[in-house]
């Protein structure tokens, strides 16, 4: 079987392996207090051109959003969220569990625009009701998103600005964000994100690490007291060090980087092989997830050799699919689905 | 710098780092559904003597300790500890933070005694004001405890009978808890403990794992849904698959009771060494955590070298210091530790 | 300014004002344990015909709701509730702020069917992915409903045999459910509400009352502690008598009943004011709410003299209003209206 | 029976009762937005010499200690309480079902020294591991304590400096503030009391109202969003014009101050009743709690006819009682109890 189900089947690169078994028997002090930590955390500050950011590895995504949100809220606040936000669909309710409401926004390819939230916000305010409505306290969005789209330059810049305008901050979800950095179409780096918000995390699991999300606090408002937050949501890995070495690997040499172009060169090529067979896309093929809508009979044909995901059902004859690539993803991966797809065209 | 100041000082036994590297490109579904999962479950099942137990791995210690005693009381309900135990001091208010209030109990050796459990239950209904007071709805023990100690077969025997007769729960925090069953003292057997509480865990962060805690749910009660609550408390790894190789490799061969043992021979070295020397022990010295009484001017000599963590202070001339072994400590780390108490002792 | 804009705008029935003069001295224990409190709840279960159900009494709706759902839950549990359920717009997060996600069903009249509840239950369990979802584990419905529909026997029984068969527990929010048992075309008693649900309650705030609301927990499985949930919650009022005689006054010659059918007396009318006038409802107008489509110009005229609620905007020239009439509105108030509405459509 | 068990027994004043009654008709809108509510507001803020207050009127104590507590603290703080504080005893775990450990500190007169909340805030930061532990985020005190004893103007002005040395705020349970401003030996004033803290409360539930506490946030810093915390805690009553009402009056003519000075007179001869016959006190009696050390058979008799709380076991023979007065205890009350004493004493 070979795995389009998601971005995390394998270990981890190679490189962060051998350089955790390199440095093995080093004694170190626990829960972050470590050099390797100290490095990579160095190394983050300089990759995001944020030297006065604080930054903190956490262990896996739904760990690091319910950290990261409910430290920002007060009792009465919730999060402003597009409806397809991973945290108000699979999260099994790890907001909530911290005390707060998401106020969800429909989307229909997973972005929230600016002037949705603007219109939220106003229209929460407005309402004459309002002490009795759960307040908007923080606004997130994950780029890419859930369906594999991203936010542009500009779109980023609208969607912060708005925030500022109401003083309310903005959480940037990136357990895939090295995807949308190395995508063809982006116009944002890693340095405009991290302008561009008030706190966002790099996401490692699915981007080479064995496992470890880096968050980043450019607001300084945030940042005070983060450690006993992460200690307390059970978030504080005795073996920090862990995150420390895959980080400053990651971090080191572009590999961070290095290993989400090859996702995206993976991705182009098996967007490629879906288009030539005549089958196209429910949401934009911009980043790592494809979202086919293939003939059910060709989903019977591919699940026998291959995992993915069916996402919806879009008529009666056909279903969106999620397809995954990675940095794991092989080129033969790619060229035998490839052949299958093609075998299928031919024969029908 | 030589470390005894925790054991969780270094990476992982080098048999596990072998297995990660070993099964790094397999591909496998994630959250834990993988076969090294699967496989880890059934090891510990056999090893605890328990067939119809659940099996879930978390990460860290008190990520651990929040998921199951939030996931066993009720919103009134709080959890009897004794005074010194971990989820009373260092988890930064983690149990607090979902919703429950820790009653402690005071003790002089880290133990609750069966007689305590038993009058503070009973005290609680007998008291005409008991429905604005917390209810005991879960007891908490540590084996081995926060100090070094251990409970034997029989104390253990009685506090299950008294937990029992109230019908409340008793939960296990086994953070350490190979270095108990592998203590020279000890009566107790893996199987012993699990017929001996409701839910326990078996540590491997501190026992030759980089990270990772198995969770036994005995009790059928306490099994339904439990996967769910391990995902709303983001403790649900993505790649599982890291969780079940590490306990697969652990209960393979013994290598759990091996690397435990290797702690308690060390363990003893040290205790050794110090006896050598006039210094006795604030508790009883049982497992791999040792409490000497040291001079405060052996410790200055000493901090140079040695990392070890001062306990608490004792009388004006002496402190009570925590030094701790781990699979990972080597002969001549004690042999380095014990000349310079050789000489200490001579020069003095 | 004459209000039609809530059923709390006046203090109490005087018969409740009175008996709390009459027994101002009587000196009573707190916290619900004394004689007035116990007579009600015989009272109560009488009227439910329900010997075996608990009764509690708090003190207001919200309060009332976030003590019983809560108490209801395991951690992992979220409560089904329409769009438009109070709890998810007007609790201000209440629900969520003891940890439980709100799960809304789309609604254009208030309602849930049981069709819509069987399937979002089951097709939670038949999500592969259910685990990182939140799980179904209580249903909340109101009688009447916010938009003043409700619900018949017919459709009531099927809500909860829906409810039995996937062994998920139904709450009825009853803050208004006089003016339900009372309205017109009803068919449902109070005995056969208590049938029909796990827990529900009978509104007094708004049938009369300074204020309160009485719990009746049917179901045995929901009974245990609940004294101490709403300690937990500061739901336990110090002089709980007040509440106790408040509502032994209400069940006594079914004053409550009366209370409820006088509302709903000035409702028809105030009902066929409109109509008389040509204006007709957005919502089906059954209880002591109405929701008029209002055309603007008539809100500016009315809005001088009459407190009401402008829902939501219907079109460009209309306004959907709601006005409630309540066990205190006057005969001449409501005439006072009618003729205003008269004046309007002449002059038009 | 006579009750000396509470300072609840009755319902209330009778002026607040005949103005409830004058009013009952009147139409207001709801939630506390009335104008009885607002003069009471604007009475208060004059009692207290504090213009630049926000005043809030919630129903019951737990209710607005855990709406207060929860509002001031972030997700890892904890508060400071005396081991004797109602939050810490007899609320069913209200403040860590908000999520917030309580930490007590021994006292054995219901007081927390400055030289005590000093040690323990510095402690805890000098503490190196203070990341994981709950970090001191509020101190509660109550005036008077549950021991009937009272924090003089040096005692409360030192403790409100320690606390502002260390930048956390001081919160002040005032349930019987009342009793202590009227005490014989008491040095405080309200404008005082409000002076020397952040936030605090004025009881009315035991000083003469049915029910209401008023909370006076004079820390600006406090102020925002707190009517959305209120109606989240499930804490804003409908009719909030009950409680505008009964503030109103309480605050009109000083009722206040005169139902709280005879309680004041009638503890005192209480207290002489007492001392007549040779009983003593455990806790200095100052305010209306009272607190004799009384012969276990001398409560036997008095059981029969008269109502009053054993606090504890004192010796063999002895037992602690609390004896309890109020604005509504009368003359031939304290009478009675008198001759019981006497000829106990007489007898004996």
């Amino acid at each position: 079987m070979i795995y389009f189900q998601n971005d995390y089947a394998e270990g981890a690169h190679e490189t962060i392996l051998n350089k955790l078994l390199e440095t093995n028997e080093v004694q170190t002090p626990g829960y972050g207090t470590d050099e390797f930590t100290s490095r990579a955390k160095e190394l983050i500050k300089q990759a995001c051109a944020s030297p006065e950011a604080d930054v903190h590895f956490l262990t896996g995504g739904t760990q690091t959003n319910t950290t990261v949100i409910s430290a920002m809220l007060r009792p009465h606040q919730g999060v402003i969220s597009a409806d397809s936000g991973h945290i108000a669909v699979h999260e099994a309710g790890a907001i909530e569990s911290t005390g707060h409401k998401i106020s969800t926004l429909a989307s229909d390819d997973g972005k929230l625009t600016h002037e949705q939230v603007d219109a939220a916000i106003t229209d929460h305010f407005n309402d004459p009701t309002h002490e009795h409505i759960v307040q908007p306290g923080l606004v997130y969005i994950s780029q890419p998103t859930e369906l594999g789209t991203m936010y542009s330059k500009t779109e980023l810049t609208q969607l912060k600005k708005v925030c500022d305008k109401h003083d309310v901050p903005l959480f940037i979800d990136g357990a895939r964000l090295g995807y949308a950095l190395a995508a063809k179409e982006s116009d944002l780096k890693l340095a405009d994100v991290a302008a561009l918000c008030d706190v966002f995390y790099i996401g490692g699991t699915k981007v080479g690490a064995l496992f470890g999300e880096a968050v980043v606090i450019t607001n300084e408002k945030w940042q005070k007291d983060f450690r006993s937050i992460i200690k307390q949501r059970g978030a504080m890995l005795a073996k920090g060090r862990l995150l420390g070495i895959q980080f400053e690997t990651l971090f080191t040499d572009n590999l961070y980087g290095r290993l989400s172009s090859h996702a995206i060169e993976m991705a182009d090529k098996l967007k490629q092989a879906f288009l030539d067979i005549g089958i196209s896309f429910k949401y934009e093929p911009s980043t790592n997830q494809l979202f086919p809508i293939v003939p059910n009979q060709l989903i019977e044909q591919l699940s026998s050799r291959f995992a993915f995901y069916q996402w919806e059902k879009y008529d009666n004859e056909h279903t969106v699919c999620r397809f995954i690539t990675s940095w794991a993803t092989k080129e033969e991966q790619i060229q035998a689905l490839k052949e299958d797809l093609t075998t299928y065209h031919l024969v029908k």
